[in-house]
């Protein structure tokens, strides 16, 4: 038996998100299904993150266990040709056996992704919130970096997470705004995005994040944003611990998970191990 | 009767093409719904390109004749929210009584996005060609430069366009390479696009196009990227004027018209115009 990681990108618009459900397609059981069919009997993978439904990924890592001896190239290309064009194999590592991709993660960086302008371009509309006001993008950085620490995030946490405990390392936490339209001088925005306007990027990363935190934080901050809420309203919201008292959910289409990281020694020595 | 011009980007993935058809929904056919509830009355619409079955557009130009006297603005607005999150208006203008967004056009863009590693980013797959082997650029740009000028385009044309001649006149012509993965160093590149790889893509600007002109001409320059034919085959091949030896036509959905240039003195004075 040998133990491998994969790195996938998905665009959860299709899915009920990573996990396996009764009803509904997960992106975990179409990667077991596909394993399955290398391994030639029932295999199951285990993930770094449990992203929600319509959640997206850059660089979600799983684990499963094999008996097939095709080298790592060959898996990652054999899962690509069974797998639909959402969902991407993008590297196989081989890591060591007792290697966990959840509990020996040691952070995960979330983005949250959204356009403050009247029109949003078509291109992004499956992997961004419309939010058609402009928003303080200063205020919400701010807002964002007073959770920086170690806190209880208890006011940033839906119900049925199943967590035991409510305190998380927020490592890094901040808000940029990304400029756009056909003469914003880049090709690539420019071809995403011919409308005058701009992307307001949050990027998070933490040790761990509870049921809805990034949706939950970034609810609040565009409340921040837009002036329903002072600037000083997330600290104080975060020492309340009061899920009430926060800003509505934001949409789960606008969030992806960019990363997972693990100290190397998880890796086993032949190989590189999970992106770093 | 006032005349209008919508600029417009859409996604054709859903759409039989611009030009309202028989069967199958067509952006035309969308856009005189959405401008004939506005009116009142049934309203036609004429645009700059007749775009392809899943063909895109960043900056479609079309025109309509309107009694109705709401500001721009406001059509504008009315209009984004009748017609579906693909389909978007970026902008309206008042234009000259007499103004033609095709007759009058000086030049048009086109775009065309390649990816050509072996691992197509899921986020990208709905406008991005995958060509899964790593293309000659610098050969690939040198031969469409060959195209510029004054040239029967005889070859590059499918049957059935129905134009009277085949001579345009190419203005530019190139083909470039943007490096992507997480670690490129763009937010925007690492959200589409985080595993290793790059873009290629092909830019066009013209007078006028024929019909799968500019996938005629990328199917040929993949062929010269990928080694298959010699980098002076573009100028034999323009010369020879036969369709049955160029390159297979590229498929629509990599394909995007970019921008409709016109002299500004088709706009109303009043009115900023079209985009240049």
């Amino acid at each position: 038996m040998r133990t491998i990681t994969l790195t996938l990108a998905y665009d959860g618009s299709a899915y009920q998100g990573w996990q396996r459900q009764d009803h509904g397609a997960s992106v975990q059981a179409l990667v077991e299904a596909a394993l399955a069919r290398l391994e030639g009997a029932p295999v199951t993978v285990i993930g770094a993150g449990r992203t929600d439904a319509g959640v997206h990924a850059l660089g979600q890592v799983a684990r499963a266990r094999l008996t097939v001896s095709q080298d790592t190239a060959t898996i990652q290309r054999a899962l690509n040709a069974i797998l639909p064009p959402d969902v991407r194999v993008l590297r196989v590592d081989e890591a060591a056996d007792g290697f966990h991709p959840r509990f020996d993660a040691r952070s995960k960086t979330y983005q949250y992704w959204m356009w403050d302008a009247g029109v949003l371009p078509p291109s992004v509309r499956a992997w961004c919130w419309h939010v058609p006001r402009r928003l303080d993008v200063a205020a919400m950085d701010r807002s964002a970096r007073a959770l920086v620490g170690r806190h209880d995030f208890a006011a940033f946490q839906s119900t049925g997470g199943g967590a035991k405990t409510s305190t998380r390392t927020v490592l890094r936490a901040g808000v940029s705004a990304i400029a756009c339209g056909l003469d914003a001088g880049d090709p690539v925005r420019a071809r995403l995005a011919p409308a005058e306007g701009r992307f307001v990027v949050v990027e998070i990363e933490a040790d761990g994040f509870l049921r809805h935190m990034v949706r939950a934080i970034v609810g609040t901050l565009v409340e921040i944003g837009d002036g329903r809420r002072a600037e000083a309203a997330m600290t104080a919201l975060l020492a309340g611990k009061d899920r009430g008292a926060t800003g509505a959910t934001a949409p789960a289409h606008g969030l992806v998970l960019v990363r997972v990281a693990y100290e190397s020694e998880h890796a086993a020595d032949a190989a590189p191990g999970p992106p770093r």
